[in-house]
């Protein structure tokens, strides 16, 4: 009788979950859920007329258990399967999404007395309040040469745990003072189900700066902060670090009954959005990496030892894969930058000539791209349009274009943005090769391979290497589902390990870009310029920095 | 009882006529006439199946006579006025538009035995047939230190007339030894109105490298280029050189009766487009410079000294007003970097938003442009859509934007554009002041200054100077009408100098654009780092250069 894992891949607008067979890895079903607050930008969904800053996103949690109520039942009806016959459930989360909440887990936006403080909720990965607290952490982290720093490229993101929370100790005390933790919203969920509160390693390495060899920051850096940081770790983050897929604990027999799920069901320790698609590619050892790419785009690689190197923006332990350090480098815009010039650029006879064809702008442009070779078009573009994450961790750098003549074309500007952002892949990747971390192949993964066949030939072409696509469109929550499996596994299930898991659920790729040799040869060239201008523009030189501060 | 004179403009495609009242500079009346065959450049007009090189831009001389007739008596008609009242006729023409005739001045394209061959008829000014010839004088010139190379700033135009001569030598021999002479289309006219064969000062200055102080390149240098082209000036070339308005001599009876003007009525010695603005803006004096802001942008200034500066692209002794050098600096891509954008970058939305409100793309994206603060948007733009002129001159350079996010908007970059070019303007001023000639102010013609009001308060800002507007919108016509009332004041008309007649017949400015002293302090800013960008990659980088080679 065919067994079934539930992944679950809460994003950032809705989460999506699917039913994997155990047997031979076959999606079941599909089900996705939109939060019904969305992301909150302007004001508190609440009677309180709140404000909120610039660059501040938060979130209600009661969207993320409505979603659980939701999807799971559809999934279970969608498959006609019964639920006895799930022995697992896995999840991955955006992340650092992180909210305060008291002993019983009931976040402290939900109570009346925090309601109308936007410091009680949640706060989303891409909430920008923490600004000066990312600042002041990295300088005094610098000053005192903290050896955490390493592992992070020597840069703390506004994005992280421990500038969230000093920003909840600047804005409002009271908040601070009243949470008996901070959870990460997939430690939560978990949590929520299983009555069990733990730490999945991939958030507290990635996000919260925990160190395999080093533990958490120290209580005497944390002081030099704020005096009501020095204990943050040791009295307001409770739990033990778990690797992903680890059993947390079995779902709570309340939490059985609502979802249709067998009581005590292990549910695994979760983790990061992106990094649910490493083992959902089929790696789950060192050699390939991911790549991620969608509207940002994100690189994965797992290997044997710690190296510190320019362009890795987080180094984790155990943090995608258990045994294995897990490395993580970024490019801010991808997909991105194509939907901003498809948005921004394209004059109205384009968008007439795709409507006659019936295609969209995106595909006309990549077709009358196509017809270029590479370098005939004279142009190339930096690809910062919202900042440098690898390798230069900078995110005042902005996009470039040069070459520009009155002969341009939209299709040879769209062309060479899709070009500047695989230009940034390969400056990543080439940090890895020069620091002595073997690259033996790529997967990618994310809405990118299956969307623009051409933007995915390019990038075969600058690596000079074939690039796989993986065969699932749901790569974070078939990574999830993985999970699910092998916690299921500790106690008798299939598979007890995710390397046993990717083996017998991942499918072959469903295609494979090839290298053009003579466009690769093309490549090596304007690469060579991308990077002169990489140089000039992202070291020697700080005009972008001036221009986005007004040319002041 | 009052007289006229009648300028007439002969532009890339058509010819412009205006009757202009010697009392007081009304402009009775104007007429147009487009020339039959246009620009050729795919193939000869004719029978013969010769189809042309690429870049290679000819004409019909004979378009150049229909012209003469149609908008002569259409002017007389329009105004009602009697031709025996008109007592003077100048014109402008493009240059170097260049033709080989026989001793009648019959062009030999009009031959039957020469029609099928492209080397007989007019190279038109943008022909680029001669880039190898141009190399070559270059190189040659450069070896032997010519000394006429310092009036062009070092450099050799393969637009003007000895590159486009040596092509012919090259191409078609056979054409050059049937030539009796090679003249511009400019004196040609003059040479079929009047049977008298003049070069005027200034096609001969800037196009032909006749210097006042040294007279036409030497026999010795140009034996070494080619033996034939040994005795090119002395023998090919006959003819006085005369400064503009310079009566050549009087209408013939034939071309009176033709076109219903007096017998023996002066004609002057004509100039170039470009240059027929400068007394047309009133400038017949040094101090200001004249600004013609069209699809490129020529400044012209007058001084009373001769000084070799960067920046200066040529500078002839009574090429503009006689008893100064003419001083003429260029920017390849001004109006025509805009028109680019609104045709290749701007999104169907906002072509709605235009259609709706009744407006142009231009009117739309100026006032949405407007709306923004120097600097608000982080852009910075080279304005080398078209290589540079000056103060690089250097074909070979492109377009550059920098600062792009993905909020930028299209607004934000048609002013960057715009912006660009305005900075490339204050580049060229600041060279002249550098050099010590003096820029007491700037009145500003062409299409832009009545088209684009914000694109002007743009140049008074980037200048922190006030900019007049020329009243005229006609100012090369007009200035070629006021060669005509000097050529017909040597015997007694009203005006016996150019500056006498700009005194009487130019009216106020219709316009000052005054700088805005908070833009003005942010565009300082702006500036500098547009200064940072020209000189890298104008003089330091050669990544344009080979981006422009294919990446090679």
């Amino acid at each position: 009788m065919t067994h079934y894992s539930i992944g679950l891949d809460f994003g950032t607008e809705s989460v999506r979950g699917i039913l994997v067979s155990l047997t031979d890895g076959t999606e079941a079903a599909t089900a996705v859920f939109e939060y019904p607050h969305g992301v909150i930008s302007e004001r508190l969904p609440l009677d309180e007329d709140v404000p909120l800053g610039r660059d501040w996103f938060l979130q209600d949690p009661a969207d993320y258990l409505a979603g659980l109520q939701a999807v799971i039942p559809a999934l279970l009806q969608e498959a006609g399967v019964e639920g006895s016959r799930v022995v697992g459930l896995g999840l991955d989360f955006t992340s650092c999404t992180l909210m305060p909440c008291d002993e019983a887990g009931e976040p402290l936006c939900a109570k009346p007395a925090f309601r109308a403080d936007p410091q009680a909720w949640v706060k989303l990965w891409k909430h920008h309040g923490a600004a000066a607290e990312a600042e002041q952490i990295l300088q005094t982290a610098r000053r005192r040469s903290e050896s955490f720093l390493d592992y992070y490229a020597g840069t703390i993101s506004s994005e992280w745990l421990m500038p969230k929370v000093l920003e909840t100790i600047h804005r409002s005390p009271r908040v601070h003072d009243a949470a008996f933790t901070y959870v990460e919203g997939a430690d939560w969920v978990v949590w929520r189900l299983t009555g069990e509160l733990a730490r999945n390693a991939c958030c507290a390495g990635y996000k919260a700066q925990h160190v395999a060899e080093l533990g958490w920051p120290s209580a005497d850096f944390l002081a030099e902060l704020d005096p009501r940081m020095e204990r943050l770790f040791e009295e307001k983050m409770p739990g033990p670090i778990v690797a992903p897929g680890t059993r947390v604990g079995g779902l709570t027999a309340r939490w059985a009954a609502r979802l249709g799920l067998p009581e005590g069901m292990p549910v695994a320790a979760p983790f990061i959005d992106a990094h649910a698609a490493v083992p959902a590619c089929g790696v789950t050892t060192p050699g390939r990496m991911v790549l991620v790419l969608g509207t940002s785009f994100c690189h994965m690689l797992l290997a044997e030892e710690a190296r510190f190197f320019e362009g890795v923006a987080g180094m984790v332990k155990d943090g995608i894969v258990p045994g294995h350090y897990g490395y993580e480098s970024g490019q801010t815009a991808g997909g991105d930058t194509y939907a901003w010039f498809i948005e921004n650029c394209v004059p109205a006879r384009y968008e007439r000539k795709a409507e006659a064809e019936g295609v969209s702008l995106h595909e006309l442009l990549s077709r009358m791209a196509a017809e270029l070779s590479p370098g005939e078009s004279g142009l190339v573009a930096l690809d910062w349009w919202n900042g440098n994450r690898s390798v230069l961790m900078d995110p005042d750098l902005s996009g470039l274009i040069v070459g520009l003549t009155l002969d341009t074309r939209p299709e040879q500007m769209y062309r060479a943005c899709i070009e500047g952002t695989m230009f940034g892949t390969r400056r990543i990747v080439e940090a890895y090769v020069w620091a002595g971390i073997g690259v033996d192949g790529f997967v990618a993964c994310g809405g990118l391979p299956h969307r623009n066949a051409f933007a995915m030939q390019v990038l075969a072409d600058v690596l000079k290497r074939p690039v796989q696509v993986a065969a699932s469109r749901e790569t974070a929550a078939l990574g999830s589902a993985m999970l699910g499996a092998t916690a299921a596994g500790e106690k008798g299930g299939e598979y007890a390990t995710l390397r046993q898991a990717a083996e017998a659920l991942v499918k072959p790729p469903s295609r494979t870009f090839e290298p053009d040799r003579v466009s690769a040869r093309a490549y090596d060239r304007l690469y060579a310029e991308y990077l002169l201008l990489h140089d000039q523009f992202g070291r020697r030189e700080r005009l972008m920095h001036r221009l986005r501060q007004g040319g002041r």
